[in-house]
């Protein structure tokens, strides 16, 4: 993990040192995507990171954003194939809990209502 | 509007040739953002689209995908500004309803279980 984070972070902290055990699905020297169905829902997800730490979508730089966006939709191609389709959802602000840019890529119709 | 759809599609038939009032929030050569608040939830939402036909994230070269980012960025940072927080989703496979890509950028706390 390189960059900088300013408040402990689940993912900086714990999952791209290799703290706990993940199931990797793709990784490569940007990004890192790993399977964890969502304890609330039970639903399968993905979830990608890049490696160098980015606060959230907002301080992504777009111009250097698309190994981090092929793994993204990897990832949504599997669930796709495996599910028959998902969503793909990341957060911003106060709606965003843990502060190292995240996507989920969660499996299987539609459910949420936007 | 430019690009191939293969099948009806709001975006591309009403919304990009301005067939339908939107409310603009954003827009260049590349894409489009306006407002329009969620017909289930109620919840302030910004749809964010490319002018040029892509089916959907899957479909999408991350290699130009930047003028579009940006745009995601920008309705994200608006929402956030406005609510405090928000969502950026899209859908693939059987959960996409419109077989345009679009993001849907959703104002508010969080809300969806994921």
């Amino acid at each position: 993990m390189s960059g900088v984070h300013d408040q402990p972070d689940w993912y900086c902290d714990e999952v791209l040192p290799g703290r706990v055990p993940v199931e990797v699905v793709a990784e490569d020297e940007d990004a890192l995507a790993f399977r964890r169905p969502s304890s609330v829902t039970g639903r399968d997800r993905i979830l990608v990171i890049p490696r160098v730490h980015v606060r959230s979508l907002l301080e992504l730089d777009p111009h250097s954003a698309a190994p981090l966006l092929r793994m993204v939709q990897q990832a949504a191609r599997l669930l796709t194939e495996e599910h028959g389709g998902c969503e793909v959802i990341t957060r911003c602000g106060d709606s965003q809990h843990n502060r190292h840019l995240h996507w989920h890529v969660v499996a299987g119709p539609r459910e949420t209502d936007i």
